[in-house]
C-alpha cells in the first residue's frame, strides 16, 4: 500500500484528493502538508484541517509549510477559488491543533525515517515546497518512491496561454522537481480537463446522501460557476484527485514517457511545461519524467463515488 | 484569381510549392522572392531560379532578398535539404538572370503598385523579408489581400521541442510579422505534418511519367530519406505547398482563429508560435490571426498531381 | 575631410549636432537622415529640416528614415523634448521639400556609389535606420569608414537604472549595429553628462549675438528646465554634438577599446550597452569597439560657439 | 558587540574574515555556516573547520548549509582557489565535530531564539543559505539586525563583465535576500577590488612570525599567483573580510544608499547588481540597501593586522 504525503492547497478539487485520499482503502495517507497556492498560507492550511475533519481523519497530521514561492511573488486563484479558497461550503471548525515541525522539515524527517522506496510525494499545488525540501537535504531524492503531481499541461494552459496555474505561481520550484531524478508523472490539464464533475456524475455524488457527500456536492456547484464565469467550461474539471486515482489504479490513465522541463524566462511561455513529444517514446531508463494522457472517466469516478461512500 | 508572392528558401518542399503555383490555373504567380533558410542566400536563389527553369516559368522574375535574420545568425538546416539546398536532384541551369532589385524593395514597390487588397503575400521561409518590408514601408500592411505563410505549429515544434525551424531561424521577424494589423493564415506543422508524401501519392506522381513529374519524385525521395533519418519519419512532410492550396482552395483545411505570438525571449521556447486556444473561438473582426488545423489529404495531392500534370 | 552622414532624431541636441556638423570647415555634411525616437518620425523630420533652413544650409539633402524600431513599439522622449520634439524655440518654415527615397536606401546608395572608407556615420538616435541599412546591403558594413554614435553608457543609465533611451528605444537595432565588425566608437552618457552647458558656456552663446546664436540658446533654456524636472540635472547634458566633436578633433575626448554589446533579454538591464572593462585593453586589430571616457569640456564648447559663429 | 554569523565557502578571502572575526575583540563570531560556492560544499565546510582550528576558535560552532544554488546547477571558481579550496597552504585536522543540524535551520533558530535585531549576517559566498531560511522562516527578516554580504559590484564584474561570482552562481537566492525589507549593505567589487595585498601590507603580516601569520601569508601567495594568472591582477583583493571590518569600524569604508536588485534573465547580465544611481541619494527610510564605495585601505589592514596577531 502506497505511503503518501499530500502537500496541497484546499482548494475545492484539493478538497476532492483528500477524500478520495482518505476514502480509499488502498491509499495509506500519512499527512498532509501545505503551500500557499490558490489561497493564502493560513487560508489554505485552515482548509486542510477542516476537511480532514469534515472526512472523520483527525488521525492525520498536517504540517504548514512555505507561504512564498521560491523567488516571485504568491499570486493566489481567488477567482476560482473564492475569498477563503473553499468558498460555497460550511467548513467545520477542526479539533486537531495544527501539528508543529515545518512542512518541508517534517517531509525530510519523513522520508529519511522511513525505508527508502515507500514514501510517494502527491502535490497539488504550487511545488514550493517539494523544492524546498530538495534543497534542504538533497537525499531524498534517491529515496522517495514517486513524484506524482497535479500541474503543467503539454498541449493546454489556463494561467496563461500555455501555462498552468501550479506551475506557473512557482515556475523555479516546479523547474526544480522536474529536473530531479526521481520518477515524476504529470498529471497535467491535458488529463484532468478530461475530469470534468458532469451533472450526471454530481447527481450519482448527490445520491449518497451522506454528510460528505452533500459537503462534495456543494464544492462541485461552487467550482462549476466558477469555471464557468471564469474559463469557459460547461462542466468543472476536477484536478487534483486525478493523482490520487493514478495511485490506486495505474489504468486510470494512459501515460506518455517524455522529456519535461519548466521555461523559466518566457514573456509568453513563463511557467510553461515544455514536454519534448517529438520522436519515439523513450525507455523508463532513457527518461525519468512522464505525462498523462487520456483519463478512464468512469473508473475515475467511481473511485471517488466509492471513497465518499466509505467515509460515510 | 489571386496575385501571389512566394517568399521561399527552396528547399525540397519550397519547391513543391513553386511546381503548385505555376500549374495550377487560379494561381498567378507574380513573383518568387529569396531569403536565407535551408539554405544560404546564395544557393536558395539558384534553386529558385532553377525550379522555375525546370517548370518552364521564366517568365515570373525571381528578386533576391535577405541572407541574415533580423537580429541573430543565420542557421541552415542541411541535415534536411543537403548542402545545395535541393539534394537529390539534378538542377537544370536557369537562362533567365537574376533580376534586379531586392526583394524588399520589389515586395513593397509591387504592394504599393498594385491595387489594395490584391496582393497575396506566401512566405514559406524564415519572414526576414517581409518584416524588413514591413518596418521599411509600413502601409504595405494595409494594402495587402492577407498573408498565408508556412511555419510554427501551436502544438508541434520541429527545430526545438515546441518551435519550427522557420520561426525560430528568425523569431524577431516572425514577430514582427504576426503582430502587424494584416489577416495571417499559420499552416504550421500541425497541418502539414499531415501532408505526407506516402508511396501510394509518390507511385500518382511517377504515373504521370514527365520530366517534371520525375523531377518531384526525386525530391520526395531525397526528402523521405533525410526526414527517416533526423526526425523519424516514415514518410516526408510536405509542409510549403499547403499555403498554395490552401489559396487555391480553402476546404482543403480546416483552420481556427486564435491569437497568435512569438516567443523571443525563453530558453526552452525560444522561436514558439503561442496561440492562445482557451476560450471560444474569436470571430476575424476581433483576431486576424487563424492557425491551420486539419488537411483534406486527398484534395490536397490531387492539386500537386493535376498541377505537375499541366506543366506538362 | 570626413563625408557624415548624421541619422538623427531632433531633439534638442540633435539640433545642436547639425549646427556643429552645419558650421564647422572640416566636417562635410552629405546628408541628413531621420528615425523615430526623440519624438515621432514626422516630427523630427520636419525638425531636421527646419533647423537647416535656420542654419542657411538648405542644400543639404534629408532623408526620412523608420518610424518603428525593428521589433518593438516606438517609445518617444516627450519629457525631455516637449511635443514638437523641439520645444521652446520657433522653427523657421522649411523652404527645401523632404528629398526623395527612403533613408536606408539613401545611407545605402551613398555608401555604395562613394569610395570605400569615405562616408562616416553618425547616429544620434535609435540604430532602427542603421541596422536596417546593414540587412538589407550587409555590404556597407566594409565601406563605412567607422560609426560614430551617441547612445548607451558603460556606467551610466537615464532610461532605466543601467540603459540609455537612443539603445533602448530599439535594442536589437542596437545589437546589430555593435556585431558588425565595423569600428564603433561609443559616446555615451559617461561621456555626455560632462558635456553639461553651463550659465557661463551659454552666456558665450548669448553673447555671439546672431539669430542662431538665440536659437541655441532657446534650446537651451528648454533643455536645462526639461532636465532639472525630469533627472534631476542642474545643467543639460549636451548629448549628440559629442559625437561631431570627435570627429573635427580626436582630442576632444579620450576613448577606451574594450568589447561592447546590446542586453536584448534582461528584466532590469533590457538595452544596457555591455561593455567588458576587465583586463588590459585590447587592441584595434582585438576589438572593433571603443567607448568614449573623458571629455576636454573647452575645446568641446570651443568647437560649438566656433560653428554658431561661422554659420553667422 | 556585534553577534555575527559568518555564511562563507572558504576560500581564501573567507578564512581572511574568519581570522578577522575571531581576532578582532569587538565581534562576537557565534557561529560559521557554510555553502557550496568556491568548492563543493563538503571541501568548504571542511576548510571552514580547519581555519577555526588555525585559529584556535573550536569553541564556534560550524554547520553545513547548502550545496546546490535556489535554481541552477552549482559552478565553482577552482582556478581562484584550486581544488581544495585552500589551495597553496597546509590544513589543520579539525578536532571539533562538525555540528549537528543543517545551516539554514540553524540559522533560523539562533535568530528566533536571539533578542529582535541583535544578529548580523555575514555572507560571504553565494546567497543559498540565507534565501533558503528566509522562505523556510520570513519572520527572519525583521528581527535580523542587517545584512552585510560581500558579492555584487555597481561597476565592476569578475564572473562576467557585469556580473560577480557570488551573485553570478545563485542570482535567484540573491534576488530573495536584496528584495526583502531588512537592511544590506553590499560589499561589492567595486569596494574590494581596493582591499589589494601588496606586498607591503604582506611583509607586515609576515613580519608578525605567528603560526596564523604565516598561515595568512600563505594563503596571499596562492591569491596573488590565482589572481595574476586569472584576472590580471598585480595584489589579489581580498574581498570577504571587508564585511567584517564594516561591522567593527563603519569608517573603514564609504558607502552610497540606492536601490539594488538583481538581474535573473539576461543573457549578458544574468546575476548583475542593477543599482539605480539616478538622482539624489535616498534616506534609509526610502531605501534598504546600500553599497560600499571607497575603502580607508590603511584602516582596513591595521584591523586585519591586529586581528591575526591578537589570534597570537
Amino acid at each position: 500500500m502506497d505511503k503518501i504525503i499530500l502537500d496541497c492547497d484546499p482548494g475545492h478539487d484539493d478538497a476532492m484528493a483528500i477524500l478520495l485520499a482518505v476514502g480509499n482503502p488502498n491509499i495509506d495517507l500519512i499527512g498532509v502538508t501545505t503551500v500557499g497556492g490558490n489561497q493564502s498560507l493560513d487560508k489554505v492550511t485552515y482548509n486542510a484541517r477542516a476537511v480532514l475533519e469534515k472526512a472523520q481523519a483527525t488521525e492525520i497530521p498536517v504540517h504548514q509549510g512555505c507561504g512564498h514561492p521560491l523567488v516571485r511573488p504568491l499570486e493566489v486563484a481567488a477567482d476560482v477559488h473564492g475569498e477563503t479558497g473553499l468558498d460555497g461550503v460550511e467548513l467545520p471548525e477542526p479539533t486537531r491543533p495544527l501539528d508543529q515541525g515545518h512542512a518541508v522539515n517534517w517531509i525530510i524527517e519523513t522520508i529519511m525515517n522511513n525505508e527508502p522506496g515507500t514514501i510517494t510525494l502527491v502535490p497539488t499545488g504550487p511545488l514550493t515546497n517539494i523544492a524546498m525540501a530538495v534543497r534542504l537535504e538533497p537525499r531524498i531524492v534517491k529515496r522517495v518512491k514517486e513524484v506524482v503531481l497535479m500541474g503543467g499541461g503539454y498541449h493546454v494552459g489556463n494561467w496563461s496561454a500555455v501555462a498552468e496555474f501550479n506551475i506557473k505561481v512557482d515556475p523555479e520550484a516546479a523547474h526544480v522537481v522536474f529536473n530531479e531524478s526521481w520518477p515524476v508523472t504529470m498529471v497535467g490539464l491535458d488529463l484532468t480537463h478530461q475530469a470534468l464533475c458532469t451533472p450526471e456524475v454530481q447527481s450519482r455524488i448527490d445520491a449518497l446522501g451522506t454528510d460528505v457527500s452533500s459537503f462534495a456536492s456543494g464544492l462541485m456547484d461552487f467550482f462549476r460557476e466558477a469555471y464557468r464565469n471564469n474559463q469557459d467550461f460547461v462542466d468543472p474539471p476536477v484536478h487534483d484527485p486525478c493523482t490520487v486515482a493514478y495511485l490506486i489504479d495505474r489504468s486510470v490513465m494512459t501515460t506518455r514517457r517524455c522529456p519535461v522541463d519548466v521555461e523559466l524566462h518566457g514573456d509568453l511561455t513563463l511557467g510553461m511545461t515544455v514536454a519534448d513529444l517529438r520522436g519515439p517514446e523513450p525507455s523508463a531508463e532513457q527518461c525519468h519524467t512522464q505525462v498523462a494522457v487520456a483519463l478512464d472517466f468512469d473508473k475515475f469516478w467511481d473511485l471517488i463515488i466509492d471513497a465518499i461512500k466509505r467515509i460515510g
